[in-house]
C-alpha cells in the first residue's frame, strides 16, 4: 500500500505502540520521546512492514527504502558530524529485530552496518584507532555474512582462531591492526568462495539487513521459541535501525546488561554485568566472563551514578523491574534498550510483593506479575540442607532449584533422552540452537558465561536449575565427558546441580520440597481476596491435612480411604472379608476394621477442625487387596496344600480368579462394591459418623462429607444416600450428638454428567474425578495410553497437551459443564468441585472458575499454585 | 364420592369403555349391547371403584353395595325365574376380575356365588340333579375359601382326593351326591378350623368376593406379571358379576375355549378345546385333557354351527383374532368372554398378513399386530431337520421353537439357575405361581394340560418352546426326576424340547436358525414402506453379506477387518508386522497381506453390488495378534533359545511384554494404531480402493465407505481423512477408475460425541459404536461388569434393563443426540447410523428413529426384527 507509514523515528513513538513498533522499538521510542534518556538516535521499521513483506516480498523493500533513507537523513543531524556512507566521518548503524514479545537471542542482529573498504579508513582516522576500525569491520563482515548472506559463521571463527593463535592472543583485542586488515581480506575471500557478493554500498547493506530481519522471523529456532512460549506466529517483527555507539573504543568504553533488581532473588539492588572495551554481544554471548555491575562504581563512579538514576527512573516509569542494555562510549552513557526483566519465580514473587508494599503497584497488578506456572517453580525441589555431600565444582547460581539426572552433552540427544529419563544438559555455553535441549533437560551446567548468558536467561525463564560459568569444568564434547581436576564424569553418569548455590555434585543428592516463603504467603493472601474459587486439598492422613492447611487449603476435597484397608495391621482382615463367602463372614471381618478406621477419621477431623473434609468410600477393585496369584501359588507350594494356611491360600486363589478382570479400571469397584456388598460401605459410614461424633464431643466442629465413588446411575446414589442417612441417624441418636454431614458423589463417568439432574436429587455435592472422567471420556487407560501412544500424540501434535495434565475443555470440560448445569437445575446451591489431579493445574483451575465450580482440590504441594491460578482466573489475567 | 356411578350393566357399556370396565367387562358389554350375542346377563363394578377402594377401603363397599344389589335386581328379570338368594330357584353368579390389559390367570375368580345350605337344596330341586348341586356347592366353598377367605386350597384338594380314592373315581363326576354332601360338611369344618366364618348370606358373599377381587390386584403374582409385561400398577381392576350358566349340568352341557384362528400357526381355522359336562376352569387349569373343538361338530352340530357363526361375527367385529370362552347349558350356547387372542409369533405374522389380504385390516394395522419382540421369536432356533434323533416322549406342540437345557423341577430353582445356564422347566402343570420359573427357563415341558393350559399360554406369550400334556412323562417331584418307560431323567440332565412338533429328546439335539417365512417377508415389505430408518447389517464376509441382503439389509453398516489379519495364512505376516522394530519391516510384512485383503474386499463388494459397504479399519490391540506369553515361553523351551525360531520367539515375548496393557479396552487400539503406525491403515485403504476399482471395472457399482475406529480427537480424523484421500486418489488415477467412496468414523467414545462438530469437518458419516460407547459412558468393561455386578443390578432393580441389551436413552442416548446435532450443525446431510449390537434391539431402534438416524445396522439374523421395529417407530406404535 503506497504511502502507508512504515517508518517511525524513535522520537515519534511511545510505549503504547508496542504491537506496531515491537517491544524494543516501543521502549526505545518511550525512552527517547517520553523519558528523555540518552538513547542513540534511530528509527523503527514497523511490524506492519514485516507483514506486508510476507505478501509483497522484495517489492515491499523497493517501496520503503526511500523512506528508510529519509529517516537516516533525520538521524544524521542528531550526531556529531557522522554521515551514513561518509568517507570522512561515517555513521554506522545497528540493525536489530524487535518483536512484540521479547524473544531473547531469537532474532538476528547486525552491528557496524555502513562499513566498507572506504568508510573503514575514515573510521580509523576519526577514532584514531585503526585496530578498532578493522576489528569493527571484520565483526561486521562476519555478522552480516552469517545473518544476511547465510555464510556459516564457523568459517570465520576458524580463520579468527588461526590469527589469534598465531599471535598467542587470549582475546581478540590483542590482535594487531595489520593482522585484522589481513583478516578482513580473508573474510572477504570466504564470502566470495561461498558464492556470495559482499555489498559495499551502505544503503544496499541496510536494505539487505532489514530483509534478513524480516526473514529471520521464520527461522526454525524462532518458531520453536514461539511454540514453547505460545507466541502467535502472525505478529511479525519490527526492525530497529539505530546509530552505533561503541563500547570497544578503548579506555573509558564499555558495555553492559543490568536488571534493576536481582532477577534471581528479587532483592532491590542493581544486578548486572559489564565488560570494559567490548561490544554488547560479548556480554550476552558469554564468551568473556564479565564483571559484576557493582564494580562499575569503582571503575567509573560518575557513569555508575548516572546509570543508577536511569535505572530508578525506568523502573518508576514502567512500574516494573527493567532489563537494561547500556554502552559507555568515551565516558558517555548510552541506553540501548530496556524491557521488563525476566526473573526467577522467587524473584517474581518478591518483586511483586515489594513493589506492592512500596506503593508502586496495586494488589491486582502484583498478582498479575506472578503467573501460576512460575509460582510452580517455587515448589521445585531443593537440595536437602541436611544432605552430606561434597561439591565437585562451583559456578554461578544462574537459576535456582536442584536437579538430578544423567549427563548429556548434546541438545539433540537431551531432547530425545529427556522424553524418558531425567537429563542434565552440560555445554561449554548454549546458543539459541540449544532451545530444545534446554527444554528437555531437568537442569543445565555450562562452563562459560555469566548470570545473563543465554543459558542463564533461558533456564530462569523455564524454571530449570542452572549453574553457569563453572570454569573448572573442562568439557570434552567429542569424547562426551568432562573433567574437574582428576575426576572424570562420562555421558550417562548421574550428577546433581544446585542452581541456588551454583554447585555441581557427582551422583544423586537428596532433595526436599521448596520453602514456602513469607513473600509467597503474602502474595497468596492478596490472591485469595480476588478469587471466587476456593482451594481445597487432597489428603489421606492427618499429616497431609496439616500440611494442606499450612499451604492455605480451605478444606479436604478428597480423603481416600484405601490405605485404611491396606495397612499391615488391617490387610489380613480385609483379605478375610474379600474371600468370605457369606455376608456374615464379611461383616465379622469388617467389624475388626471399624474401630481402626474410626481412629483414622478422628485424626483427620481434628487436623481439619472447622473445615470440611470430603471422604471417599472405598474405590479400588477388591482383587487389589489380595496377593497376586503367582505369589499365592508360590506360598501354597511352600506351606503345602493341606495345611490350614494352605487351605486359606486355595480359597484366596479361587477368589482372586473369580475377581480377575480384563479391564479393572472399568470393573467391579467404587460404589458398585457398595451396592453388591452394602456392608463394606456401611462400616465406613459408621466409622466416619462415630469419629465425627467423638471429635464433636471434644468441642471441635467437624464437617464430614461422605462421597460415593463411580456413581453413574440414579438408583446407586439413591440407595447409598438412604443407607448413609439411616446409619448416621442411628449413630447420632445413640451418641446424642448432631453432626453437620453431607452426602455427595464423584462425577467420574460420562453417564453421571449426563444424568446429573437425576443424581443431584440424592446428592448434596458433586466432585469431578477428572482422572477417571478423562479416561472414560477419551476411552484411555492412563496406565496404557501415556506410554503407548499418548506421548506420540503430544510429540507429533495430534493433541496440544496431555489431557491428563491439562483438563480437556471441550470434551471432559463439556461434560463437566453439562453436569454443573443439570445438577444446579435441581439443586441451585449444589456444591461442586474437582478433586482430580487437574485441580492443581493452572489452566484447568481457570476453566473450573469459568464454569462456576465452588472449589478445586489438589495435592497439598500444589495448593499455592492453585490459589494463585484461582485469583488470575477471577482477575481475567489467565484464560 | 357418594352418587358416583360405579356400576354398569353389561347392556350399558361397550368396547370403548375398556379403561373403566376392564377388558373383559368392556367385551361383555360390547357383546351384549352391540353385537347381540347370547351372553349371560350381569354387570361390571368399575376400575374407578377399585381405585377408590385403595383409599377408602371397606367404606367404598358400604357405599356401592346398595347399587350392586340394585344391579342384581336388574339381572333377575332377564333370567327364567331365578332370583338371587331364592330358596326356590336361586340365581348364582360368577365374580371375576377384569383388568384393562388381559392378565390371564392372574386375577381370582369365584363361581357359583349365592349357594348356601338353603339355596343348594333349591338348586338340587330345580336342576333335578342333587349331585350337580352339591358338587357346585363344594366347588363354591373351595374357591371362595381359597380366594376370599385365604384358606389354603390344598386342604380341600386333599379331602377331595380322599373321597375320590374311597370311590375309586377317576373324575369328580363319578362321586355320588351323598359323598359330596358329606364333603361339603368336611369343607365347612376345614374353614372353621382355619378360624374363618363361611358367610351364608348371598349378599355378604357378593360383597366379600368383590372385596377379594380388588385385593387380588396386589398379590405378588399379579405384581410379577405386570412387571414382566410392563403394565402400570395404578390401573386397577374391574369386577364382573355375571349370572352363572352351567356346563356341568350333565347331558347337552359343556364348556370350552376357542381361538378364531390357530394361535400357533395362524391358520384360519377354529382352534380350541372343550370338555363335556364341565365348568370353564376345568379347561383352563388343564386337569382333564379336553377334546379339540372340531369334535364338537360331531357331538353337537347345531351348537358347533352357532358357535362358528359367533366366532366369525366376533372376528369381523373386532377385526382381530378372538379368544372366546363359551358354555353350553342344556344345549343352549352362552358366550362368556371374548378378547384378542394371544398367538405365537408365526401365527401373529400369518394372521396379520392374511387379514391384510382379506381386506379386514390395513397395512399399518397389520404391522401394529406384530411387535418386534414377537418377530424375534420367529428367529429362534429350531431343531435341525437333518438331525438324527429319537424322541423320548411326545406331547402337545404348545409353543414353537426348540430349546436345550438342564432339567429343573422347581420354578424357584429355575429362576436361580437360569441366570447362569440354560434350563428346561419340567412340571406336571404350571400355575400363575410359576411365572418366574417360566420366565427364566429356555423351554417348558408339562405332563398335564392342553394347548390352552396355563403353561401353553404363557410360553407362547414369552416365545419359549413348550411341550404340554406329555402324559407318558411320569414326574416325581420329590425325587427330582422323571421317567418315560424305563428311561429315567434326573435333575441336571440335558434334554431338548421341540415345541414345534411337541417332542422331548434326551441330550442335546442340533438346532438351526428359524425359517424366514413368506408371510414374514410380506409383512416386512409392508413395514419397509412405513419406515424412515433403513436397516443395514453387520457382515464381515461375502457369505454374511449375501445373507444380510436376503434378510432385507440395505447396506453393510459394519464390515470388521480383523479376520483379514487373523486367518491362518495371514497371521504369520501380521505377527512379523507386530514384532518389527522398523517401519520398513512393518511395511514389508504388510505388503504380503495387501493382495489377500484386496481379494476379501472384492468378494464383499460383489456380494453387495449397488449397496453401500462400511469397512472399519483395524480395531483390536496389536497384542491380540501375538500368542499369549505362557504359550510362547513353552514353545521357547521346546525349540531352544538359540535356534532361529527361538530368537524370533524371544522377540515376540519382548514385544508382547511391551504391548501388554492393564486395560486393553482403553488402550493402544483403533485409530491410535493408525496414527502411530500409519502403514497399517494405509495398506487397508489401498486394498479397499484397489478392490473397489477392480470390481468397478467389471461393471458393478460399489460404494465403499471407510470407517475409522475409536476417533476422539479432531486431528486424528483430519490425518486419517487426508491419508485416505491421498491414497484413494493415487490408486484411482493409476487404475483410471472413479469410485464413489466415503470416509467417516465411528462414534464410540464420549469425547467423539462432545466434539462431533469438529470431527464432522473431516467425516462424511458417523456410525455409533454403542457397545464401546456404553462401556465408556458407564465406565463398564462389559466382560467384567456383566458377570461381576451388572447381573445383580438388573436383578435387584438398580437398573431396569442391561444397557448392553437395550440402549440407555438418557446417558448413552443423550451423547448420541449431542453427536447428531453437532455433526449435522456442520454437515446437514451427514449420514448417521448405529452399528453396535443395539442396532437389532427394538427399543433401541425406536430411539434411533427418534433422534433422526439414517440407518441401524445389526447382525443379519436380526435384520427382520429391526425392519419391523423401524416401521413401528415410524408408525408411533412403539415408543
Amino acid at each position: 500500500m503506497a504511502g502507508k507509514k512504515y517508518i517511525y523515528d524513535f522520537k515519534e513513538g511511545d510505549a503504547s505502540m508496542r504491537s506496531l513498533l515491537g517491544g524494543k522499538g516501543a521502549n526505545l521510542a518511550e525512552m527517547s520521546s517520553k523519558i528523555g534518556l540518552p538513547v542513540p538516535p534511530g528509527f523503527t521499521v514497523t511490524t506492519d512492514a514485516c507483514k506486508a513483506y510476507w505478501t509483497q516480498g522484495e517489492a515491499l523493500l523497493d517501496e520503503i527504502m526511500p523512506d528508510v533513507m529519509a529517516a537516516v537523513s533525520r538521524v544524521e543531524p542528531q550526531m556529531t558530524g557522522e554521515k551514513f556512507g561518509s568517507k570522512d566521518n561515517p555513521l554506522l548503524f545497528s540493525v536489530r529485530s524487535g518483536a512484540v514479545f521479547s524473544m531473547p537471542g531469537m532474532m538476528d542482529t547486525v552491528l557496524n552496518l555502513g562499513l566498507n573498504d572506504d568508510t573503514v579508513k575514515a573510521l580509523a582516522k576519526v577514532s584514531g584507532d585503526e585496530r578498532f576500525a578493522y576489528d569493527s569491520y571484520r565483526r561486521f563482515i562476519q555478522m552480516f555474512s552469517d545473518v544476511v548472506l547465510e555464510v556459516h559463521v564457523d568459517l570465520f571463527e576458524e580463520k579468527l582462531k588461526e590469527v589469534r593463535e598465531s599471535h598467542k592472543a587470549e582475546f581478540d583485542h590483542e590482535i594487531p591492526a595489520d593482522s585484522l586488515k589481513k583478516l578482513v581480506d580473508d573474510y572477504k575471500e570466504i564470502v566470495r568462495k561461498a558464492g556470495k557478493d559482499f555489498p559495499t554500498d551502505p544503503e544496499l547493506q541496510l536494505r539487505l539487513a532489514i530483509d534478513a530481519v524480516f526473514r529471520s522471523w521464520n527461522t526454525p529456532r524462532a518458531i520453536t521459541y514461539r511454540k514453547i512460549n505460545n507466541i502467535p506466529g502472525d505478529l511479525g517483527t519490527a526492525v530497529n535501525v539505530q546509530a552505533m555507539v561503541f563500547g570497544n573504543l578503548g579506555e573509558g568504553c564499555g558495555t553492559g546488561v543490568c536488571f534493576t533488581r536481582d532477577g534471581s532473588t528479587g532483592e532491590n539492588v542493581l544486578y548486572g554485568e559489564y565488560l570494559m572495551n567490548a561490544q554488547g554481544e560479548d556480554v550476552v554471548a558469554g564468551i568473556r566472563t564479565p564483571d559484576p555491575i557493582a564494580q562499575l562504581e569503582q571503575t567509573m563512579p560518575a557513569i555508575y551514578k548516572e546509570f543508577s538514576d536511569v535505572a530508578k527512573r525506568l523502573e518508576q516509569h514502567y512500574k516494573d523491574m527493567q532489563d537494561i542494555e547500556f554502552t559507555v562510549q568515551k565516558n558517555k552513557l548510552f541506553i540501548l534498550q530496556t524491557r521488563s526483566g525476566k526473573r526467577a519465580a522467587a524473584a517474581a514473587v518478591k518483586i511483586a510483593v515489594d513493589m506492592y508494599n512500596e506503593g508502586l503497584i496495586d494488589a491486582k497488578t502484583a498478582i498479575s506479575r506472578v503467573m501460576p506456572d512460575q509460582a510452580e517453580m517455587l515448589l521445585h525441589p531443593q537440595i536437602d540442607p541436611k544432605a552430606k555431600y561434597k561439591a565437585l565444582a562451583k559456578g554461578l547460581p544462574a537459576s535456582p532449584g536442584a536437579a538430578v539426572g544423567e549427563v548429556i552433552f548434546s541438545s539433540d540427544e537431551a531432547a530425545e533422552k529427556g522424553k524418558t529419563s531425567a537429563v542434565i544438559l552440560v555445554r561449554p555455553e548454549t546458543t539459541p540452537d540449544d532451545i530444545h535441549g534446554l527444554h528437555a533437560a531437568k537442569g543445565v551446567l555450562t562452563s562459560f558465561g555469566g548470570m545473563t548468558s543465554h543459558a542463564a536467561l533461558v533456564a530462569r525463564g523455564m524454571g530449570k536449575p542452572c549453574v553457569c560459568g563453572a570454569g573448572m569444568v573442562e568439557i570434552d564434547l567429542k569424547a562426551e565427558k568432562f573433567k574437574v581436576g582428576d575426576v572424570t564424569v562420562n555421558k550417562g553418569d548421574i550428577i546433581s546441580v544446585d542452581g541456588t548455590k551454583g554447585e555441581v555434585i557427582v551422583g544423586k543428592v537428596p532433595t526436599i520440597d521448596a520453602h514456602f516463603s513469607d513473600d509467597f504467603r503474602a502474595l497468596l493472601e492478596l490472591a485469595d481476596k480476588e478469587s471466587k474459587l476456593e482451594v481445597w486439598a487432597n489428603a489421606d492422613t492427618p499429616e497431609d491435612a496439616r500440611r494442606a492447611r499450612d499451604y492455605g487449603a480451605q478444606g479436604i476435597g478428597l480423603c481416600r480411604t484405601e490405605h485404611m484397608f491396606m495397612e499391615a495391621d488391617r490387610l489380613p482382615h480385609m483379605q478375610k472379608m474379600v474371600i468370605a463367602s457369606t455376608k456374615e463372614d464379611r461383616v465379622a471381618a469388617l467389624a475388626t476394621l471399624e474401630p481402626m478406621q474410626k481412629k483414622d477419621f478422628a485424626g483427620i477431623f481434628e487436623a481439619m477442625e472447622g473445615l470440611p473434609v470430603i471422604i471417599r468410600l472405598l474405590d479400588p477393585p477388591l482383587h487389589e487387596f489380595l496377593p497376586k496369584i503367582p505369589e499365592l501359588e508360590k506360598e501354597l507350594s511352600s506351606v503345602g496344600a493341606d495345611s490350614p494356611r494352605g487351605k486359606e491360600i486355595k480359597r484366596e486363589i479361587t477368589r482372586a480368579n473369580e475377581l480377575h478382570e480384563f479391564n479393572p479400571m472399568l470393573g467391579f469397584r467404587g460404589c458398585r462394591i457398595g451396592l453388591v456388598y452394602p456392608e463394606v460401605f456401611e462400616v465406613q459410614v459408621r466409622a466416619i459418623i462415630s469419629a465425627a461424633c467423638e471429635v464433636s464431643k471434644k468441642g471441635k466442629v467437624v464437617y464430614p462429607e461422605i462421597m460415593m465413588p463411580l456413581v453413574g446411575i440414579q438408583e446407586e446414589m439413591k440407595r447409598l444416600e438412604e443407607m448413609t442417612r439411616r446409619i448416621a441417624k442411628e449413630i447420632m441418636e445413640k451418641e446424642g450428638v448432631k453432626v453437620d454431614y453431607k452426602v455427595g458423589t464423584m462425577i467420574e463417568v460420562p453417564r453421571a454428567a449426563m444424568l446429573a439432574d437425576k443424581i443431584a436429587e440424592h446428592a448434596e455435592f458433586f466432585s469431578f474425578g477428572t482422572n477417571d472422567l478423562t479416561q472414560t471420556t477419551y476411552g484411555y487407560s492412563r496406565d496404557d495410553a501415556e506410554g503407548k501412544f499418548l506421548f506420540f500424540y503430544v510429540d507429533d501434535g495430534v493433541v496440544d497437551v496431555n489431557p491428563f495434565h491439562e483438563l480437556d475443555r471441550d470434551g471432559v470440560g463439556g461434560l463437566m459443564k453439562i453436569a454443573v448445569e443439570k445438577g444446579r437445575s435441581v439443586k441451585p446451591d449444589l456444591s461442586v468441585g474437582i478433586c482430580g489431579e487437574h485441580g492443581g493445574n493452572p489452566s484447568s483451575v481457570v476453566f473450573c472458575h469459568s464454569i462456576g465450580l465452588n472449589y478445586v482440590s489438589c495435592s497439598p504441594f500444589r495448593v499455592p499454585v492453585a490459589r494463585l491460578a484461582a485469583s488470575h482466573a477471577a482477575l481475567g489475567t489467565m484464560k
